[in-house]
């Protein structure tokens, strides 16, 4: 069994921080490191239409425009719905009356500490909050029952948000059994 | 258009890359801060009985044990085929007669550069080859087709996982309706 036996901050800045981790699996010592970074809250919205609500958005890293669920960081003394609601309305400019949880992912668990806590947003009315984005996020709708579509063609790559979409899909359909 | 103006290192190790990113937002700038990670292969490796081969894996950025699909980053001058034949021979002990490309996805493309490619491996023949890991791997295998089950009980939350299951079991189902 591996036991984490110590650990130290190597870097902070205010995204991340890096860690050296000391390990012991039975006897063996070894170092790693991982990035500590805040818990995020990703939500599938879903209007009267059954369409996906989704925003165009600039991803810095890769440095391309995809589409993207709506999404954010938990901030310090918030928690995943109340971030889930504020998301929504600074993003796409709804408010859902009705949120399910879909579940909470990992995004390599090897060496990140971040979750995502997955939701399902419905009965979506209109209220907007001003967010902290750079630049207006353009809102696209897209039939909920084909969003597959969008994998294949490379507009939605975020596997939190593919792996989301899938639950969604799954989750709606065992409803739709149980009625 | 966000337009990505410079970039500078400001932290390295031989895990991780930070860099600062200056932005152009429609004449607005803007300092965001991403992390460079080499690009990895993940595959759903599945046997003649139709089971899927995961390994329990210690995840020491959040210092737990859970049920992981092979995966190992490329390396400098291998593609992401060889990385995916070489990991399921270090990790589960099989190769694979027939690999299918499942998709291409990104972690958290906000900050994070890293891509997964994703692969399906079927006729699995016993063959090993010596890892890097610091302790064996215990392999152990579930029924394909009741993967969700280990979604429902926790017992794998990599997003990336999830998205290839997913993906894995359309790839299968269409394939079947082709026949």
């Amino acid at each position: 069994m591996a036991k984490r036996i110590s650990e130290r901050i190597i870097f902070k800045t205010k995204f991340f921080t890096i860690k050296d981790i000391d390990l012991d699996f039975n006897g063996k010592k070894a170092t790693y490191q991982i990035i500590e970074k805040r818990n995020s809250a990703l939500i599938v919205p879903i209007n009267k239409n059954n369409e996906l609500v989704l925003v165009r958005e600039y991803f810095y890293a890769i440095d391309e425009y995809q589409l993207g669920l709506p999404k954010g960081r938990i901030e310090e003394g918030h928690d995943e719905l109340t971030t889930a609601n504020k998301e929504l309305q600074e993003e796409i400019g709804f408010k859902a009356g009705k949120i399910d949880k879909l579940g909470i992912v990992t995004l390599s668990p090897g060496y990140s500490t971040q979750r995502t806590y997955l939701f399902l947003a419905r009965d979506l009315t209109e209220s907007r909050l001003k967010g902290d984005e750079e630049e207006d996020l353009e809102v696209i709708t897209h039939p909920f029952d084909r969003f597959e579509e969008l994998i294949n063609q490379g507009k939605i790559t975020d596997a939190r948000m593919i792996a989301a979409l899938f639950l969604a899909k799954r989750f709606l359909s065992q409803k739709w059994n149980q009625k």
